[in-house]
């Protein structure tokens, strides 16, 4: 007996196009192992939505429709030009709502408005979208609360690099004394190629618009505004505060220079950006900064686009999480891992 | 509203000791966090036990008893000198066996029979003991599958490092292709005081004897054999396969030369003893060997006691976990997530 999860993904970009892939590619796996037989009722983007009332979307077409980068509403039979996000979810039957439309920190829309629809039906959320979490710390979780209705954000700290999960869960009944991560992989890039072939900081950010890793307005990344968002969103679970972007004390990697770096390196060390918080008695001090690590500290090593955290613990000592693909296919496998965590208690019960 | 959960703790040695100074420590917090209340009903030992059929222990006492490093039965008002393992298992009620007994990898006793005996009762079992797991492959798991009584292993396998944690619930969803671990951490010590400080191999184990790393005859760990029963145990699982100690070319690091670790510096790579397991098609290879990893290897900096465990997956990369404390604590921390993983489903369901 499989238990039938219905989603509609609002927003159809790399994320969104590579989870209703994925959907296909892992159906059969996903209902063997876990006894879930996922479907895919709505897809809906700017433009409009493809869904149909009597069936769901064919994921054979929807995949194909994916990879050519057409928009959804074009999808032969089931496109619907000019539908619109909300009555979407209002109106299409859903079990979850896959919520990857772009990521917002001025005041968290489209995302918060299509969260709180969903979530005040009933319908469980998973996302990608940190926006409307940081912008409106609890207000998402308080709507999940009322109607019961349950919301997971794995994807949006950090995506298939576990960070949450790893706290949470592998080291439940432990407490979290610090964390330290190096949470977004451009920076970590342009600093590795600093590092490693002597680039100065304008090569290395060129380099890596070159290859799609930054984007032409790289500030958000570099700026370290997207690690101050992972960072708030995992300290706030993991301490259990609520906590705000102005929180933490944020310095990016503008100002880093080839002369620092070999400074560093003179000294046996290696700059990274840090997102990190630590307790201190009662006070949390949060902050994003360049760090000059140790050779021997457990994230000195994880360079280029890789991403890691480490936790400090009080009684399992300093667990360390490194590496998870950063692409679309990695974020997707992240959305589709919380959907299984909402449905499958059983993964914790046995050996 | 909690639900009590009341252990019997089977095997009073460092890690028996410490399950039972950590529940005291850790009670209120992870009532609090879990809705779990945790009691001893009953510890049991070679030479006796301590009980008492209208209460449960109290946790002050049993933690000073702990300390002190005196025998269970000698406990005021609770110590039963004489009496058996398999009798309390059977006549003391409880929810949870923590079975903590020696791993013997001849024949699974006693820890073999302790389990079977509480499993058939419907009781829980966790355990940090590795001998019957892989002695008899599967037979834990069909009593407990018998009775609908949980069986978690995490202490058996590589304890406060999580490893089928990782697996199994931060990637769920995606397949493992393959694992590479350092699961032992006294060779890892070996290898890290030749690489590190230039000892012959002679040197470095002698140093871990003294200082209670190693044991006086290290054969289980510099064997392989303990990185062995580690691997096929997490091996078994992800893979769903019953595997036997067979199945893994197993080769220890006696023969490992400083010439061969200057050799492999000089190559710009460090020798670690490695288990790994490796589809290829159908086919799962399994293999304890040193390798020579190139320094840019996610287990390359793990060093000294440390242990860290590698997966390769098909939809989030390769995700990599280190650290972990390798003590008695780390180990009945493992225990305690277990028990709060088999209670506290509401751990999966939101964000």
């Amino acid at each position: 007996m499989s238990e039938t999860v219905r989603t509609t993904v609002c927003g159809f970009g790399h994320v969104g196009r590579a989870f209703v892939r994925l959907v296909r590619h892992k159906r059969a796996d996903v209902e063997r192992r876990h006894g879930i037989s996922l479907a895919v009722g709505a897809v809906v983007d700017l433009g409009g939505a493809a869904f149909r009332e009597d069936t769901d979307l064919p994921l054979e077409g929807l995949a194909r429709l994916s990879a050519s980068g057409r928009p959804i509403e074009s999808m032969p039979d089931f496109g619907r030009p000019g539908a619109r996000a909300l009555d979407v979810i209002r109106d299409v039957p859903a079990d979850v709502l896959v919520e990857v439309t772009p990521t917002n920190l001025v005041d968290g829309e489209p995302g918060r408005s299509h969260m709180i629809a969903a979530l005040d039906r009933g319908i469980d959320v998973v996302t990608a979208n940190k926006g409307p979490l940081v912008v409106s710390p609890g207000e998402l979780e308080a709507h999940a609360g009322g109607s019961g209705a349950r919301l997971r954000i794995s994807a949006a700290t950090a995506a298939a690099l576990p960070t949450l999960d790893v706290a949470r869960l592998c080291a439940a009944g432990a407490r979290i004394l610090s964390i330290e991560g190096i949470l977004n992989g451009t920076t970590n890039y342009i600093l590795s190629r600093m590092d490693r072939e002597g680039r100065s900081y304008e090569e290395a950010l060129r380099e890596a618009q070159d290859q799609g890793i930054a984007e032409a307005d790289p500030s958000l990344d570099v700026d370290g505004l997207d690690t101050r968002s992972k960072l708030v969103l995992i300290a706030s679970r993991l301490f259990e505060r609520t906590l705000t972007l102005e929180d933490v004390d944020t310095v990016g990697i503008t100002g880093i220079t080839r002369a620092g770096i070999d400074d560093a390196r003179r000294r046996d060390r290696v700059i990274k950006l840090i997102g990190s918080a630590r307790l201190r008695g009662d006070e949390l001090l949060l902050r994003v900064a360049p760090e000059a690590l140790e050779r021997s500290h457990p994230l000195a090593a994880v360079d280029f686009s890789e991403k890691g955290i480490s936790f400090d613990t009080d009684t399992m000592g300093r667990i360390t999480v490194t590496g998870g693909k950063s692409s679309p296919t990695g974020a997707a496998a992240a959305l589709l891992k919380d959907i299984i965590h909402t449905r499958a208690s059983a993964l914790l019960q046995n050996a």
